[in-house]
């Protein structure tokens, strides 16, 4: 059963420690077939280097029951369910503690957009949510955890495909795309804007966004219907 | 004798290097055997690329004489018999000067519970010793180095088993486990809570710690009776 | 055509995953046959481990067109080829967001020469353009990020041939050389120079450049005709 | 002639990329024939990935004349060649621009002895020279090179053989030893120790140095006639 999303999901794992993103198994991808409602994901505390196609879990998109697989599946999962029930365009999740987006998740601040290398992937600010009430943590916390990105994305504005990540307070980022490699690509993009923005407001805490016009041209010569990098 | 034994403390003091823990000789991993009473730990300033099993030292938990092996035991022997009879549950110990612990070591800082990383492998802040009297170091130095890490938790009512690390002041950090391995495993995860906590503390002096809901939720479901993470 | 300059300009590329100086397909090196007026360059949003010598695209540096090759040139082309007008004696171009130059670029600061480091490849401080106005940024945007880099030099009394890196305010750092791969190693040690002033500001916000006399030494022992270093 | 002194000095230069103390061309090892009053060094300029035995110079005592070799030695031997005669013991020295070491030469400040990592190799702060007067470096630049070295130690009253490593105002640190590789190990501590301190200041910049006890602890159980570290 999808043996090739499988394949996929566990191949975009196994970048998760190519692109040093994880220690360990702090990390997960997942995949999703929309057509047939199912969602492909990463085994729970399993570690990269013994993963293997069969090891992936398959999980009913509505229900979110496992309906194959030998394994645990991701605690995260129910994370994985919301983003995609909310996202109706992504097709793939990843989420990971890379330590430059944790940072920034730890210190509850979002990560503003400073250069190009910024907007030639998100369209803004990459949003960091509020602290998780008590009830929401005690209560269904991983489910919840994926409702607070949703929340912050609309209370915000901000359109999940040009913003594909969130951080979740005290915790770490969460990362979308139209693949799970494309969203593994987009958390390591987010780790390396990180690194940068923590350096540049060390030495000038009140330095101020990228001008709207060079945000605009970077975005947009790479997405959208004018675009004009790379061979499409 | 003890050939299991030697070879998981080997194979953890390889760790070192791999999770670049250590540089030169500088860090030591040992193992205990509880029904026998004996540790297995490095050898003194041995280099790790040549290490054997055979190279391993074997030392009586209640003398501390060495009973087996060629070599002489690390220097720092009788800090980890200290902390054996301490912690009576856990089965290896772990010392790096590793850098990110050290620094906070040096600044004789503990490191806040920042996030839910720290949140997963420890339920609380990771203190550090004061200093050490004169009379300490100038007597049965690396005894009184144990010694004053379990004054340390004794007088913060830290539980060894849920705070599996302690920073000595102007030294380094000492980690411990259910076995050699995962002690290694806890001296990664402090030193990558350090890195992230360092940073924080530069951004934000005054930053908080994480939410009390929060670290119970992630400590608790990775550790005890209702821990639903991983294949358990 | 040009199969040489187009081997030069792909290992060329190749050095810039193996210095650490990108991600992805960030970055771009180029190359000049100035008897032919002909420029090569990495095509437009190509992984490097995918590159072969026939993947280079061949562009006349009178026209900017592209005279041989199946792939877009890089989307940055305009940009490499008002640099050659400009600089007469340069024969190779890099292209990056390296992560410790883009940091000073987003911070719109130029690097100073604070040691020996930046004085034995950089003759003074390496510059940072203005923002882009907006309509410069709308119009021929890759042309005018040439211009305006061609510009800060001129402004300054900058010779190319004696600082050959300028950064782009919020995008990123261009360096140049002799060749493609001289244009590389002037990025390595551009990156070097910027993590080394970003430590020292950040301990010092005052800190003064290298006296004249040992900038003088430093550069001149390896530059021009009185210089001893080396083999030459 | 000397090839083993040649054999080792050309394995030490190769530990420099090992331990990324050097980019490109950026360091030297040499040693010493105490008794024929001969010092081996690396030739100038040559890549570390293609040097072979038979490049590396030899070079007179005395007279600081090439004795043999087909290529030039480093530019830095008469800096080597002054510390050989200053520093009777010494056997081998490394000159690189390790990046931590060298921020602190840039900062003109000396790197105070905060832990035991410090203290178990240098017995108190590791100094950094005075800015060189003009007319020092217009004239015989490499041996003033030393020259302030040796002046800096004395100054002081410091020991080499007891803080073997001292940074160059505005250029970088040399370091020394018994033998060629252990001036590089030496080089390798320097670094280490330059990276926690850097960190250390900006938490702090008042921090203390580490006890006094504490230093004499660390370093005496290393070095003279009572060390009990290791296998003597």
């Amino acid at each position: 059963m999808l043996e090739n999303l499988k394949y996929e999901v566990l191949k975009a794992n196994l970048l998760l420690p190519k692109y040093n993103l994880v220690k360990f198994t702090w990390g997960n991808v997942s995949g999703i077939d929309r057509e047939k409602g199912l969602v492909v994901i990463k085994p729970s505390g399993v570690e990269y280097d013994k993963m293997r196609v069969e090891d992936m879990v398959v999980v009913d998109l509505n229900s979110g029951e496992k309906v194959e697989g030998n394994l645990n599946p991701s605690s995260d999962t129910p994370t994985h369910i919301a983003l995609y029930k909310a996202f109706k365009d992504i097709g793939g999740i990843t989420h990971t503690h890379s330590p430059w987006a944790t940072i920034f998740a730890q210190l509850g601040m979002g990560i503003p957009p400073l250069g190009t290398t910024h907007a030639d992937y998100f369209y803004g600010e990459i949003p960091c949510t509020k602290k998780m009430p008590g009830e929401m943590i005690n209560n269904f916390y991983e489910l919840e955890t994926g409702n607070i990105i949703i929340q912050t994305l609309q209370e915000r504005n901000i359109c999940a495909g040009e913003v594909p990540s969130c951080l979740v307070h005290s915790h770490g980022p969460f990362s979308w795309g139209a693949t799970p490699e494309d969203s593994v690509h987009n958390a390591v993009v987010l780790e390396e804007v990180a690194f940068m923005a923590w350096h540049n407001i060390m030495i000038n805490p009140k330095i101020q966004p990228i001008q709207k016009e060079l945000m605009d041209k970077h975005y947009l010569r790479k997405h959208g219907k004018n675009a004009y990098y790379g061979q499409k």
